[in-house]
Formats: structure tokens, C-alpha cells, sequence
């Protein structure tokens, strides 16, 4: 068999958590909560299981759940979305965001892909036979660079990536970054792929900038949400995709074949959940006190942080520190230290090490305090 | 926006359901069961997100899951698999199809679909830019060609598609079928993708001849399953594939990064609910009672059966009885006799017509005999 993906490996996040396993090591590596979820959730999925909703959902999602996504992108974000046509439910952040790519995307197609970058996007590009053109975000602080985006562009490009809050760096889109991507792409034909699944994770007062604030963006624009990053259950696998009707209507075409349709009893929950906005209206104050946890710990570390300003991650600098690669680095962490991080080379398609870990500091204060004390005796 | 799928419509099974809602009908159209699944497997389920189960499992499947299905295709088929190399849990059984020909298929190869057909294959052929080649299953017995096969084979043939027991027929591929699929791939490079998401729903003390048996087919074939279909809760959207670990390291590439892992407390669920035998051990039996049960009622319309030795599914034909194509008898009886089948041309590319609808019998003997009751009068 011809492989499809001749440059895929095993991911990072599977490779860490193994490890993370067998040297049973304090996992701030992938990302995913280690507290409980809402028991009222939890609950309402159960209760609808119990019902007998156990059956097929149509195939964009249960249309009460899509309009609860309607109200709430209205409430956050001022947008009036057509909850049957605009809004499709996907079993996850990652599944909306390769259907979105598999819906644009035609061989010999460029999409742009800042890096670091979630590790899907690479290989989604990849498998439908399009060209990822890599720019690197500027370092330490991760924004995009405008002159470089810009002396990009070809008349192949179809399809700029962006992802606000960002993993794994935290950083985030500011009004200035919509400004100059709008500039960009306005009168050509390339279409935007916003992944916005932490988007209730930003801090220090900051406003997420979703494009779905921007009708002249949205309109040529696939946006993903994630349902698991929302609601601290990860292992849930349900998100969603929201766009116009026209480029949704392509969307589904794909996802009415990839998967079909999703876990008909979470949705059911989640509709109900979302009845109540204090489910969503506090998420941000709540893991930005673990950001902030996190670094006051880590202050007693000789690590030295990079800002994040939302997301699950934090970044640490071990430059000057140690003369081992990231992932020497995070490998040595594990097994000698019983901490494990994730190497931020490995968001590089080229491995570009630029000596930083991430970590993921959603986790309960007793992890964190456990973690931060293996770290400390780094030295 | 250039379609990626310019043929592709709203499915069959959307229309239909969504009809059927509209007139209030008696859906016996998409195939889904209306009594309720298992009560422990609900509970089991339920247990695994209140113990906090709610986290990302592995990318392949929960292992214990993992370990279960493949004492499972022991137990039934006399196969060893290794748990954690040949099998892959996935969102379903279409998802599984889907990841499966898109591992396999590049532009320009071809891929033989036999007709009628499950509609998801030829837009996943097509999506990959590989070329469907259709082949008529004989009618109306509804079995393979081989004769045909063997004329349709050029260097290009990348995959044989089968589907036993078959989606919308009924139809069930026997011994000789896999000597003739055998003599026909042997010393050639094409794949076998074999769905068997109906194994267990197999009547009149027929054997299932699942690829799983035969390991020099196994070793060429990804196989896919669902839980949807085994347990009547096709609403979880979850199954899974088996192959042999060189395909299925392939597989997983595009898995890892399409949806990445599936919603855990159902795999949790699952692999307890599997460990006692008679979970499985009676569908056969369970769902042929309702076939029969179906067809002693048809005996009062003048509709006329045609075979099914398993799936969900019973055809019938209408030909001599009405001038109607069988899309229009579909509308009629659902809007005027209150019942909605799905008519067999929907799963023809080229819409062929043999007077053929199918219905559902998976269903509540009462509901079976409302319907009934209502075809009746169709005279
Ligand atoms: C889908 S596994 C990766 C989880 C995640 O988003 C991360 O750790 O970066
Ligand atoms: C995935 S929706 C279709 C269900 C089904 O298999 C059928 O009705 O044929």
C-alpha cells in the first residue's frame, strides 16, 4: 500500500501520554482536564440515553442544539446565524477542522499554516493533495507576520489557517491581525479556516476575536468550536462547525459521508445544558486562575515563562539552561523528573526547536503543585 | 466555492426521514431500530461519565475495548487479531468506511462498487479522486457478477468493495463468492473493503462469511463493523475497522488526524457490556422473529417479497401493481397510505428503477403492524 501520508508519524500527544504512562509521570503534556466535568451534564446525557435518544441525529445535528449554538454565537459574538442552514455538529474540533479542508481543498491548492501549529493541519492539507506554505510565527511572542503572509500569496493560494486562542503557544488574534488579514484576502478567492475551539479560554480581560464578529470574513470562512474544550470533556469528541450557507452547504456534503451524524444523546444534553449561560459566561476567569496558579509555582522553577493569554498552554523558555533539544528535554523530564511536557519543535513541520516546552495547566491545583515541585529540582 | 462533490445531494435517508416526520408517517425508511436498546449497557455507560471517564481515550481505542472486539472476532470467526495493532475504533461504521478508502484510493484509481449500494461509497471514491466502477448485482436475486467482475478488472483497480449482509437488499455473500473474490485478487495489488456492519444480523441458520475468516483475503481488506447496528443504537455513532497491522498503521494516519479518538464513556460502556457473549450471541435470531414477523404481515398487501437473509432490510416488488417510479411510490405511500420505505433506485448512480422499495423492519411489532395496516389499503 502506497501510503497516503508517507511523512506521518505516530502524533506527539499519543507518543508523551504513553510515556507519561509507563514512567508514571505527573501528564501536563496533551491537553485535557484532569477535574471533574459538570455533573448536571453529565446528568442531562444520561437522562437522555435513559429516554431511549439513542437513535440517528439528523445528519447536521439535532436542530434544537444548533439553535442553541445560534443563541449563544448571538449573545458572544453579535452575529445572527441560521441555525438550519449556517451550524453543523461534528463528533469534535479536529473532525470539523478536516472536513473543512477536504471541502476546500483541490490538489495543487496552497493553504497557509502559521507555526507552530496544532498537528493536524499539516496532514489535512497533505491527504487532499494541496501544498502547506509554512510561515513561522515571530518568536517570543508568537503574532503573525503581516509582510510575510503577504509576500506568500499566489494565485494558488485557496485557504488561509488561523487558531485564536492559539495551541500551542496561548497566544492570541488581536482587532490589528482581523484588520490585516481582512486587507488580504478581500477580492480574491481564498477562504479562511478559523480554529476557535478554545475560544471561552482568554484572560486578562482581553475579547476573543472570532470571526464570526466579521460578516465580510465569515462569508468566506469555515469556524470550528469544540464542545470538549468547552465543557472540560475532551473524551466526548463533539464540536461544531459554523459558516454561510453556501460554503455550508459543501461542508456537509463532506461530512454527510466522512462520519454522518453525531452521539445523538450529547447533543441532547448539551442542548440543555446551553439553555443556561452561566454554563459558558465564566470558563475564562476559571482557567485563568490556573494560568496564574501555574506561573506563581513555577516561579520557584529556573524555567522562564512566555505570555499566554488563553488556551490550556503555557509556554516556558529553557534557553541558556540546558544544552539538550526540546524533545531530549521533555523525554528527560519524564523519566528523571516525572514530569512530562510537550516540545513545541514538534508543532514544526521542519522541527524548528526554539528551546520551549508547553505545558498544559488545566488541571487541578494539587497536579499542579505536584508537577511543580518535581520541577523545581531542576537545576 | 468549487464543489468537491458537484453530484452529491441531500441523502436518501434525510429526505425520507424528514418526510416522514412531516406527514407524520410510519417511518420504516432509514435504518434505525424504534425500541429501546440495552438497559445495562445504558447504565454502563452512564457509570463510566459519572466515575469521570470523560477525557480523550487513545487515538486506536480504548484498549480494553480493543481487547474485547478482538476476542470477539475470535470467538465468532476463529481469527487472532492483535488487539492492539489490527483494530481501530471509530465514530461509526460510515466513518470507518470512509477512512478506510481514503487510506487506499488516489487519484485515477478505480474502485468496484457493486448496485445497489450503501450511498456513501461513490462520493467517498470520489472525494479521493479515484473513479467508481458500478457493477449491477443480478436481479433479482441481488448476488454478484463474478463473470462481470473478472471484465471489469484493469490496472487500475485499486479496491473491491463488498457488503454482506447487504444494505438495501438483504442479499448475503456465501462460500463460493469469497473462492471467486479469492481467484480473482489473488497475485494482484487491489484491496478489499468489506463492510459487515450487519455481522450479526444473519437469518435462516445462514453462516457469516466475514473476511475475517479468511486471512489471505484479511491480509488485503479493511473490514468495518458497527455498534450502532449489533446493539440498536445506531444514534452513538460508534464501530470499529480490523485489518492487519501494516494497512491498519496506514489507516490510523488518516484517523489520527479526520477525528482522532472517540467519545470515551461509550468505549468504556462497551468493552464491560461485551464481555458477557450472550450480548451478541442472539441477534440473529432476535431480528429474523421481526422479519418474519414483517412478511406474515405483508401477506395481506399486494406487494411481493423478494429474499432477505439478513440486515435490517426486506424489499419489496411492485412491478405489474403500479406505473409509479419507485421515488414517487415512495411519496405516495408516505403522504397518502402514512407509511415511508425508501425507494431501491436512490442507491443506483444512475438511478436504475426495478420497482423496488425497501423497508425497515427493525422495528416494534406494533409499529410493524400500524404500518401494515396502512400498506393494506395500497391496492
Ligand atoms: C486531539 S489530541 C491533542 C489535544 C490537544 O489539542 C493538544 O494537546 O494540543
Ligand atoms: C447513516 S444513515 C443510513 C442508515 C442506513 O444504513 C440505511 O438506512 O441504509
Amino acid at each position: 500500500l502506497n501510503s497516503k501520508l508517507p511523512n506521518v508519524g505516530t502524533t506527539v500527544f499519543t507518543t508523551m501520554s504513553r510515556m507519561a504512562t509507563d514512567h508514571n509521570s505527573v501528564n501536563l503534556g496533551q491537553g485535557f482536564p484532569d477535574f471533574e466535568m459538570s455533573e448536571d451534564l453529565v446528568e442531562l446525557v444520561s437522562k437522555a440515553m435513559k429516554d431511549g435518544l439513542n437513535q440517528y441525529a439528523p445528519m447536521a445535528g439535532l436542530p434544537i442544539l444548533c439553535e442553541r449554538i445560534a443563541e449563544k454565537a448571538s449573545d458572544l459574538y453579535g452575529v445572527e446565524i441560521n441555525a438550519s442552514t449556517d451550524v453543523t455538529v461534528t463528533p469534535g474540533g479536529t473532525y470539523a477542522i478536516y472536513t473543512a479542508l477536504t471541502t476546500v481543498l483541490e490538489p495543487g491548492d496552497e493553504a497557509i499554516v502559521f507555526e507552530p501549529a496544532y498537528d493536524s493541519y499539516i496532514p489535512n492539507i497533505e491527504i487532499n493533495g494541496a501544498v502547506p506554505v509554512l510561515i513561522p510565527l515571530e518568536f517570543p511572542g508568537y503574532s503573525i507576520p503581516w509582510d510575510v503572509v503577504r509576500s506568500k500569496i499566489t494565485e494558488k493560494t485557496k485557504m488561509i489557517i488561523i487558531n485564536s486562542p492559539h495551541n500551542p503557544t496561548g497566544s492570541v488574534i488581536r482587532e490589528d491581525d482581523i484588520e490585516q488579514l481582512r486587507q488580504i484576502v478581500k477580492g480574491t478567492n481564498i477562504f479562511i479556516l478559523s480554529d476557535e475551539v478554545y475560544e471561552h479560554l482568554i484572560f486578562d480581560g482581553l475579547q476573543h476575536q472570532s470571526i464570526l464578529r466579521f460578516p465580510d470574513l465569515l462569508e468566506r470562512a469555515f469556524v470550528c468550536f469544540s464542545f470538549g474544550k468547552t465543557f472540560h470533556s475532551t473524551g466526548w469528541k463533539i464540536g461544531y462547525c459554523i459558516s454561510t450557507a453556501p460554503l455550508m452547504k459543501e461542508f456537509r456534503k463532506v461530512h454527510q459521508f466522512n462520519c454522518f451524524s453525531v452521539h445523538t444523546p450529547s447533543q441532547v444534553g448539551l442542548a440543555g445544558y446551553l439553555q443556561n449561560k452561566d454554563s459558558y459566561n465564566n470558563l475564562g476567569a476559571f482557567v485563568q486562575k490556573k494560568r496564574d496558579y501555574f506561573n506563581q509555582l513555577m516561579a520557584a522553577t529556573i524555567f522562564k515563562p512566555l505570555p499566554s493569554f488563553g488556551s490550556y498552554f503555557q509556554c516556558y523558555s529553557y534557553a541558556g539552561l540546558s544544552e539538550l533539544g526540546d524533545k531530549d528535554l521533555a523525554i528527560m523530564l519524564t523519566k528523571q523528573y516525572g514530569v512530562t511536557p510537550i516540545p513545541v519543535s514538534a508543532f514544526y513541520h521542519e522541527g524548528i526547536d526554539n528551546k520551549v516546552i508547553r505545558f498544559c495547566f488545566c488541571k487541578k491545583e494539587q497536579t499542579l503543585e505536584k508537577a511543580v515541585e518535581k520541577l523545581a529540582k531542576f537545576r
